[in-house]
């Protein structure tokens, strides 16, 4: 999982309970028809704006951006750097024992394609017509949740406004007055905390994560293609180093 | 009808009805002078800002949006591999009796232009423009909704001035203050429900219908196009699919 | 004058007013100062922003954009239609004759230039700077608008704040509170109201009229070069309906 | 002076003056503290954000916009004219004596170089560089008085806040909330009239005069550069009308 | 250290302390929690919206903008006039021994370079790299600000909402709203705060620093390249000395 999502996460929700639960009793701050309004009305404006495919298919892309750590560049570069060696040494059939363990389907995907003789302009077509797709999962679920993020504060607010009508109706006894508001707030207090320390960040991760990964599957084209013409080690890692800064370069050679 | 908003529509106001009558007497939150202020100034606000036609065709358009389904990528290219089978078994007259039970009138224009023996240019750039008239009519669409849910609050607003001003300037009994602003922000509540729960959401699906047709009938354009060139249903199943993700691609064959 | 605006602003206006007049006596609502800060104030910073010329030319803007019908695309058609039958016919100084009864400036400078014997290029030429200035005209006039659009708000929020302050200094007598935030809030309706019926909508409506007529001029621009080229009625109803779609084409022919 | 300008400046204060002054007495309108956190926050803020010599380039950039007239498009034309016979009749060196009387730095740069002779594409690149200079002086000057406009209010709001936590954190005599509420407010009024009647629409203004003042000096450099060329006065002002839109062409001659 | 800055950051603290000592009793406006929820939530929702990398850099690239002053665009002219005269005179062998003063990393890596005899597009195309990575690296950090900005109010209403709801729950005593109120309010003020006179204004100076040293930056490897070229020490002043204003420019000589 993500570090900093982790510590964040932690932290703000930490934070959050340490200050309710130092004011006093907590009970106020957990209502339940408070959050049906808030997080139900969010979601059901969510249904009506997406479609249902889009909507289900943020808890893949969510789950993916916080649990699952990308590979880093070095070892994605080592790895086509062995594949480069095999490939030269004993042709690409041998890689197909070689992507046994690896579980990125899209890598696996590549040199599947290498090993089937398949064109370089092929590979080179299916594999952008990948991130492509990768890159519009990502999009759509950074709409979903920027979105969800402008339309839990929207329900809040009608959740306060419902209760800010049903307390002034009944308003015989004023003493009862901030008992009534207290409630009424809290829905404000939902959507406010859920957009700014659920939503919208996590709507900022998702777009850095997409620009992360496509990044790094980039770099293993560029390495795949580079092997598919045949060319050795050195050329794969130079090729796939571009995109990597002067500080984080490494001097990587196959080790198979 | 798309089940997502079927979904958000019933979870929506089922929310928001339960909240009300949940609360008490939910007869304050019924009141026609503050529907006729929110609604009204919003209709109102909208036949300024756009034309006549524009705010009229915003109906068949939601309601196309809302309960006509598209057809799907495959029964497309089902239908345009048949047609191709057809096209080169028994020639393009052949198609008459085949697109007496198509529904779509793009299609039958399409396959009408192809019967009619018009050249595979005259054929593209008609049905270019028929796509280009339907994305303008959904941007058209979109703008209304949008300036509506950005309209609604507004009005909502100025009627529960109007209900603060009326209110206040006869402040003799400080015990009706209660009912008075419960009135007044009756409006609000309209404003922010109909933007956030109808409007917004609504122009967004607006949005990605248009993006999903548009697709669909490149696709079908493609398909006619490789037909008109006498294709067979081979090259024609391959050049629709390239518009489909690899998971979504099915073996089809002509059956007719 | 345009059908979705008189339908507007009569419903508009005239919803706020039963809202007010139904909610008893009207004359709070009613302030001169009030009116004065909002309005003058909005005026006031139209004037520091823009030229004088800028803010003295919107009122023709918008006088033609709600009180003059454009000509219909069928009526522009047909008179280009006749025209290229004259010209064929009995040469181009007989359209003189013919453009005694024609209002707009526009076709006049067009038809003139062709009766002129000017080239085909000096026209274009000339005829798309008349577009651009046109363009300028409703792009500073939409700028205009939308800037009172939030201008008159803002100016509505000073005039309750200093109402407000006026009214809190001498809070001696606290049952003349209401009646002060009354008329202290009666600014920011007037700003609320002017911004989201009168000048938001407005600026829109200007930016479709602004599209519009572009259209038709560019149609025109079209017909006429075909004229000058020595192309027959036929040729010019073509090119001029190309920018039709296709539901509202016509068989137009000469009626002259 | 702009005459737009004074007039929205002399209106705008004016009215709201005259709004504080009908209220009663205006001493509380004027609060110096208050002045100091709104303008001064706002100053530092702007210091934070900016370099030095970006805020103090303002100062200047505004005299000008709101002092300097421009010259018109005809006195600049006939200037050129002017200029064009004298070079033809004289030769350049006979322009030294005209550029004289000039103000304008930018034209006696421009006359200077001519009469140097320098070859055209000299001319051209500097006095482009020179315009470029000026537009990046106006975008720097509009930025900063839109970011004034921005954290005006938010200093009026901060202010605003400091006034009402001293005022609750006494709230022992229930008679003195009204007095401190309304000091309070009082810097929210000071950001609001600052933003929305100085810096808001100065920004405004000023983006105007940047793209007038880059159009007079590319009519300036277009005369120019026809007179390097030796060409005559007629020749220079077709050059330098095509700026001008039809309406405000004169048949300029030399007068020299 | 940058001197608006100082001034912007001492005047504008200086400010509200003595609007807040001025006011009374200070000790209200300093409360360990209300710090807490603000900047602690501001900081959790920034590490869940940001990578790790990117939150811990933002420290030091604000560091660097604030303490580190840019070389003029004079003395880096002279550096690099002097570099052509001893790589003219002594070869590049020779400038060896003049970087060893210098401290910026940027110009010894592109000496160095020169030194090592690398080909000019080598070099070019290193240092263009450099240049993107510190833009990269200024964007990130002003998007990181700039979140930062934004949650900072965010969180102060939260924490507002929290110390409403638990005041109002116990609305036993009407005399202890003011001091309740008064202590919910503090979050508020410190987000806005924090968001006005540090994060936004931060965010503006990052970005005009990463223009500006870029611009630097450009001008370095202008020169270098002339160098490389083995043109003159005037042929490297012209080229770097066309990035400066003509106002700014001086006619430097080697001085080595």
């Amino acid at each position: 999982m993500d570090l900093a999502t982790v510590i964040g996460v932690f932290a703000g929700f930490g934070l959050i309970t340490w200050a309710i639960v130092g004011g006093g009793s907590a009970a106020v701050f957990i209502d339940l028809p408070s959050i049906l309004i808030t997080v139900g009305g969010m979601i059901a404006s969510t249904f009506i704006h997406f479609s249902l495919g889009q909507v289900l298919r943020i808890f893949g892309v969510v789950k993916k951006t916080l649990f699952y750590r990308l590979q880093g560049e070095q070892d994605l570069t080592q790895m086509m750097v062995n594949y480069a060696a095999v490939n030269r040494r004993d042709g690409a059939l041998a890689l197909e024992q070689h992507i046994q363990q690896v579980r990125d389907p899209f890598i696996i995907k590549g040199v599947q394609m290498l090993i089937d003789g398949q064109k370089e302009e092929a590979i080179e077509k299916q594999l952008a017509l990948e991130i492509q797709y990768l890159q519009e999962r990502h999009a759509d679920g950074k709409k979903v949740l920027e979105f969800m993020g402008a339309s839990a504060p929207a329900f809040g607010m009608i959740g306060t406004l419902i209760g800010l009508v049903q307390m002034l109706r009944t308003l015989d006894d004023p003493s009862k007055i901030g008992a009534g508001m207290a409630v009424a707030l809290i829905t404000t207090f939902y959507g406010a905390l859920l957009a700014n320390l659920v939503f919208l960040p996590l709507a900022g991760k998702l777009g850095i994560r997409s620009k992360k990964e496509t990044m790094l599957r980039e770099m293993v084209v560029e390495g795949l293609l580079s092997i598919v013409r045949g060319e050795g080690p050195t050329a794969v890692r130079e090729k796939m180093q571009a995109f990597v800064s002067a500080q984080h370069r490494a001097d990587l050679k196959p080790k198979v």
